[in-house]
């Protein structure tokens, strides 16, 4: 455990930290015309749009405290329109999971998935299908169960609900735009990413958890166990080799009954638990009401009770994984 | 100074660290169609893309040392088509200026601009104009002179030049796409950050010392010091309320008389440190290999000397800012 410092303020000692990018393709392009820009009004150029692009890397940053409770590191994987930002802070100026883990003694990594924040998105034409789509704070606040659609120009969510919605402006600034046609470029990246770590624990998030439970089977490996929050589907196939002797946290927030999406997506949740078990896993489900936190939301890494969860999944990565 | 274990590597003991978002504007989409997408397989959903989007936010992340050698902060800017990474790491894997700069006892703030990493781009038609551009390997050789044009594919770099061009396919991956036409954005968000970090010493690369430089001027009670590197132009109108009584450090590599368009920055460079001196500040223009540090590239917090350099530029701003 880190020490806290006299205004009362973690104190973070960390043996090192840092980045990396790992991993990508090379797209070629060819035949197309010189165009002249100006990067700054002094200096302008004639930029060849044509040549070697690397697409698709990904990118890491790692935190490792002088400290550890606990040799395994934990690798953070956010979820679609967002980036590693979902674990540093909340909205409300609260610190993040990744402050959280640290603080307990846990080396931790954070990925922008590929195509977001850090790792960059394709802007060459014909690699990416489609278009990328942004969110509103609007559909956020339904889709992650902030409060029923109808309350969100009043800014009235569930009752008891623990998100801060009163900072809704400033999560909408760690919105990003998301394509949905990247899902095997990301799980090919997620897994260099986990290859180039080594073998962690996989806290996986929304999106994250689609993908990351396809990289996990994929680098078995590379994974001590995996804490699922949210996910917003799970990988097929599942065998011995791939999860077997592996323990899977799955966790679900409140409020699922009173979303079409999220009943299914916790039926889906389960159904996946089944088959991890089935060939020798062990998946838990965890509904984080019934464990003594209420009110969370699809975001619960930073509802009100944030750190509280933190320690609870810390506690458990410490005993099962 | 931050102390060393036992391995050799340096412990970084932080009084604090995190993240935020600031700035930004609503962007309102109307009369568009909704749309059906699928988020990952399991998770299909009608979106709406009308509605207030917020764009052009600006994402910092900050380090605060528990035993800091002077009282103000550094403020990084990083230059076009990177992000905050450049300060991180070298592509040969040494840490980067943040590291050299927190060891020194500094606090310091690593900005990802407006459209580039964490920041998030802008996805929604018809805000910002033109297409975004991608930089081949090809084209940072010889615009950040690594070496000739002509010696690319040999890799063979400039005579005594530092930059690890062993290192050039992972120094791609941290390239971004750009725009070229959203430096009005860029500089609002910077002053937006300057103004949350409040009083800082600025440390700007290439574009980000134009927008820098821009953000400095409309902001002065904001910034202490300047240390611009290879600024790509720099702000035009300077008056004694904008830039007196401000040191500015003018750094320069080496090469420039090789490249035309870096000759014509050099005088740029002249030029504007004699637009500071002549109402009140104090501008020095500084070239490295004058100083025992030949072989620089436009990259030098990334040359093979990178760490020599920000310490000599860690005792500068002790001594002037």
């Amino acid at each position: 455990m880190q020490g806290v410092n006299e205004g009362g303020r973690a104190i973070y000692t960390l043996a090192d930290f840092g980045s990396f990018h790992v991993g990508g393709r090379m797209v070629e392009v060819s035949g197309q015309p010189r165009k002249a820009i100006a990067f700054t009004p002094d200096m302008t150029y004639e930029h060849d749009p044509n040549g070697r692009f690397l697409v698709e890397q990904i990118y890491v940053q790692y935190f490792v405290p002088a400290e550890r409770c606990f040799e395994t590191p934990l690798t953070l994987l956010h979820g679609g329109g967002l980036t590693g930002v979902t674990w540093e802070n909340t909205p409300d100026g609260r610190p993040g999971w990744l402050h959280e883990f640290l603080r307990q003694g846990f080396a931790v990594n954070v990925i922008d998935n590929v195509e977001r924040g850090r790792s960059g998105f394709c802007a060459i034409d014909g690699v990416w299908e489609g278009e990328p789509v942004t969110r509103t704070a609007r559909e956020a606040w339904d889709l992650f169960r902030f409060g029923s659609p109808n309350n969100f120009d009043a800014g009235k969510p569930h009752l008891g609900q623990r998100f801060p919605v009163g900072s809704m402006e400033n999560f909408q600034r760690q919105f990003v735009p998301r394509w949905t046609t990247t899902s095997a470029a990301q799980f090919r990246g997620i897994g260099e990413a986990l290859r180039r770590i080594g073998p962690s624990t996989l806290i996986c998030h929304s999106q994250g958890g689609f993908l990351g439970s396809r990289a996990a089977v994929e680098n078995p490996d590379m994974i001590r166990g995996v804490v699922g929050c949210e996910g917003a589907g799970w990988v097929e196939a599942v065998t011995p080799a791939t999860v077997g002797d592996k323990p899977w946290l799955l966790l679900l927030g409140d409020y699922i009954e009173m979303s079409e999406r999220w009943t299914k997506a916790k039926l889906d949740t389960l159904a996946f638990a089944g088959r991890v078990n089935a060939v020798g896993g062990t998946a838990s489900v965890v509904e984080l009401p019934k464990v003594g936190f209420p009110g969370s939301s699809h975001m619960f890494m930073m509802d009100g009770h944030s750190a509280e969860i933190a320690a609870w999944v810390g506690n458990w990565i410490r005993e099962n994984c």
